[in-house]
């Protein structure tokens, strides 16, 4: 184990980074490396990561991406879009492995990149990543030197309307995905949207009518599920919770489709696929029953009044959906076993 | 005012005998009369709502239903469907007027009453009440003996939707209605489903595929509206938290159709009701901003990626959704003002 | 009716604000006069205070003395500390009756409010006010044109331990008092304190060691039930949930006290006051049944193991600890009824 | 690791029973055994355990000595007190090594045991069991056959208070423990004290007094600390949230006592504990930051004013109060270090 490589946490003072730290220092592969932070640089990683305090000793490091690239094999890199691209090219410049868990590098088509996000930090890089949906894209993440670490909405989404797809039980066209977060989703920086008092008690959408930039990623991957473009109405939602995403997807049956084709539909798709189960007919996911985890619950009902297919899933928006499956892509990449590190349960109740 | 009628409540032990108490204790025009419950007969108010401690001496009364009649105009019946039909039935027959909010009387078709509820217990009554939705059936209440207060999520989805199908603005077919309500929905009766630690920091839908029995009462009130029978796809998920409804159904436009003709489609519906509001175009409703009140509020957005209205709005489930709306059809029923005793705003935040 | 006075809240733009508008819009002699704001001045009121959405149309007004003296009769200024006393001040001048909701005008001692709170805002009012605990300064308070309404933990630590020690049932030295409260009361302003992920499965105290503001303003009021200085041990703590607090306070029995004389001291203490209720014997106190209400439940427990009293109290913070209290004084002050517009029981659950 | 030893989990359906299987799924030395129940038997553990659902096949197994001793060297019993004990003996006959978290064990003196819980239902082996709070009695336990692992309450109030006790910076006499945990720690049976509509926007005491069960426990380790019987005032609360326990306690200053020395005290009385954690002076410990870890953390204040000073510590009261702790026992008992498998640091946030 004398080359267990070190794992740089770029952006490692937001929840996301908080995440990648906790799940590293227990890894029995990769070793955690150094906390490198922006605004926060210097400060104690007691202070800024309370969770870490008497474990992580030292402060988080300024990025110098030299110093990133002396010290580790791979980085995971935790900033907001736009800043992550030119980081991402100083690293893979270097040599170092780079995880992105920005939207930078996700979207294939750079006129859909412009028109949701604006004008990319790092053209040169654009188009080259292999995005990490592990379970749709193992094989490409074998050997990818950078990887777009899906967003937490379309994990949670193309998880469960994948299987739908591929096997052609559904329509592709007029899919309705209701989507549910909590609020560790919104980041760390504190916001009337976010502050207690007007959270905690009430529940709203936010971003309603097909404006959330998950859009246009969620429809990316279904749409090479299915080998044609479509679209979907998308509409995210606030839990007045920390953790966790549930997706509850509409999508018209095609001919007869039953509960059981749906779940072996799945079963198939995600076969030796470690995080992923499909509950036992009639369940529903509960974001509880995932929590903390890398896990993915998903279920199938269908409803013959209407016709319509309801898939749900449910994930831990950050692990799942940020950090854990960040770490997945990295033990594919580096060819050990895909669950090593992120296969606890959740921590239940 | 010396004539101020006594309202007794008849299932007064549940969250929404407690809302209609508190209500009541402060409703300008009824008096509240005696709280019956069953199998908290005889025990002191204090100790079965806490809340009421040093406000209303006294115990639980147990039903008697020539008791109400001596005591009381009108009742409300807060008891579970089944349990309701025999005890309106009694309290009908001795004049007293009732406001049933129970299901037992809010569908037209018995067949569809025996089909989602089992045997009525009260087949001559049946379809002899008013459905309780005031904001469309406000003529009709005004002579009701026997009103049917609705569900709350028929309250919720149909103030939403009402006022596009009304307009023709939206498709009649292929609505999807995906609902989301606090636990206090779930009545005051321990379960593991609703116990904290298994429910505080999870989501989850219930009841999906069309099967829960809101499903005919909604498709009732917009086939109403619409003047043809249609189906709507409705799954209602548990917030954690205690109350508030937030309802986002999802329907095709039908031709150009913008924010703004939505918005005046539902201004021009509900002018003259002061429990409902349309919010400025562009905000989405937050279940905090009606919580403890008799408000809904509702708002329209377009997605013009995939021709679709969004409709949202929100209730408190145990107000508007229950004992506001029970207390609102009274007031118009006596002939007072509609927002008598009701029109108080959320106890924000 | 034609004289109701109307009554400016200055400061609306907060939680107290928001409460002392819903009070007062519900309120039967007093009239909502204009919602004042410095930083949201010219914003709608549907804006800054969601749950006022259609109820109270027009804008936040900028402050002008003369405009509020023009206008109302009384003001309510729920301003900062050290903000507040030249505000209240200008209005004074103008012969406005102020009810000020900030610690300026609470404590007696300058040489106190120097070393806790720094320089004084209008020292020429300092000690001109009457502390607004109706509980015990009602005959002060009808012929006040200034109250300081108190602190929301001071209003439950004095109502919980006063009957103790004016009935000299427990040692005034050496008295513990463990308070926990509601996240509103840090305000509106977001914080990392009070964002939702880092505030709602978490539990901590806060400014620990006896340096909460608040605590000169408790020993106050218990020193003068004792008649002589005393001091206490306080430590607040942050509940994750909205709104409430309760005070458990330790005190030494002195010679033989049970809970039956406990509480007969606090209801001799509190007869005549409608907004305290003393809980049957062994009941403890939960902030959920006084939520939303200007209520304040009492309870007692003697720990015979080791000689100590245990004193309950629970309140909403926001109310009986605010904007409802402030309410309560200004009808004592202006000669109605002592629970006008502030007699509703809690919105339970 | 061909001989890695079997740990049974006696009463897996509960809570703890849950946190055992979680961490022993990941733990490196033990491998997990049966999961047993009584009235659960015979469903499979995705039905009771839903977090364990894909990764833990199989059914839960009724209760039997014989096949426990079997199939693994080690038990951990998770049964209620009372019905522990009898269990315990059973195992304990074939030669299990027994780590028991009921409260059977874990007091020393049988007719405190009478007192506060009646019969013992295995008097044979009262007071043979080590007493597994691992920071004060690591010797004792690496021989241990039968181990008590502490309960919540005292393992958090015993970690705070024994470095001053031990140090002699307080006055053993007058202790006042203010404990506050979260809801699981009141067990999986839901009830009206913890269904979320009654318990997510409250906070209350219970069993107020002197009369929580809990009292004796931590009354003897803090007594064996001072080497003479003390007394406490211990008062436990319930806050919203699924875990987490903060115990904040009061106690009188011998002569001067700074911040400083009570941290230094803590330190050296922890050296060489993994779980504990000592706070930089003026930090109060969060029970978010050690959420779904083992550890503990603490901090000490002095007020001046009163000459206290206020010891807080923060655990999670499934792990670290539970489940964690357990483990840590075994990993000494059998030798390996003692932070294996328990040294995640929290799910935070």
């Amino acid at each position: 184990m004398i080359d267990r490589p070190r794992a740089a946490v770029v952006g490692a003072t937001g929840y996301t980074g908080a995440e990648l730290a906790r799940l590293l220092l227990q890894h029995p592969y990769f070793r955690l490396g150094p906390l490198v932070g922006h605004s926060k640089a210097g400060q104690s990683v007691e202070d800024v990561l309370p969770s870490l305090a008497g474990l992580v000793p030292g402060e988080i490091a300024p990025f110098d991406a030299d110093a990133v690239a002396a010290s580790s094999e791979l980085a995971f890199c935790a900033l907001p879009h736009g800043a992550s691209a030119p980081t991402v090219a100083a690293l893979r410049e270097r040599g170092v492995v780079v995880f992105d868990l920005s939207a930078d590098f996700r979207l294939d088509d750079p006129q859909v990149y412009r028109e949701w996000y604006g004008e990319h930090g790092a053209p040169d890089l654009f188009g080259r990543a292999v995005y990490g949906l592990v379970e749709l894209h193992r094989d490409a993440l074998r050997t990818a030197d950078l990887v777009a670490v899906p967003g937490c909405y379309p994990t949670a989404s193309t998880l469960a309307l994948a299987p739908l797809l591929a096997a052609g039980l559904v329509d592709p066209n007029g899919i309705v995905i209701d989507a549910k977060s909590g609020v560790s989703g919104a980041g760390r920086s504190p916001a009337a949207s976010t502050h207690l008092p007007e959270t905690a008690e009430g529940f709203r959408a936010y971003k309603v009518g097909g404006v959330h930039r998950h859009t246009p990623e969620i429809e990316q991957e279904l749409s090479r599920v299915v080998g044609a473009p479509i679209r979907v109405s998308f509409t995210p939602h606030l839990v007045p919770m920390s953790r966790g995403i549930l997706v509850t997807a509409y999508a018209m049956a095609k001919g007869e489709v039953d509960v059981e084709r749906c779940r072996r539909a799945a079963r198939e798709l995600y076969e030796g696929s470690p995080s992923v189960h499909v509950l036992s007919a009639g369940k529903s996911p509960d974001t509880l029953w995932v929590r903390g985890s890398n896990r993915a619950h998903l279920a199938y009902h269908v409803d013959r009044r209407t016709g319509r297919v309801v898939a749900q899933s449910a994930i831990d928006n950050l692990v799942k959906g940020a950090a854990g499956q960040a770490i997945q892509c990295a033990n594919v990449r580096f060819g050990i076993a895909e669950e090593s590190g992120i296969s606890a349960p959740a921590t239940w109740p």
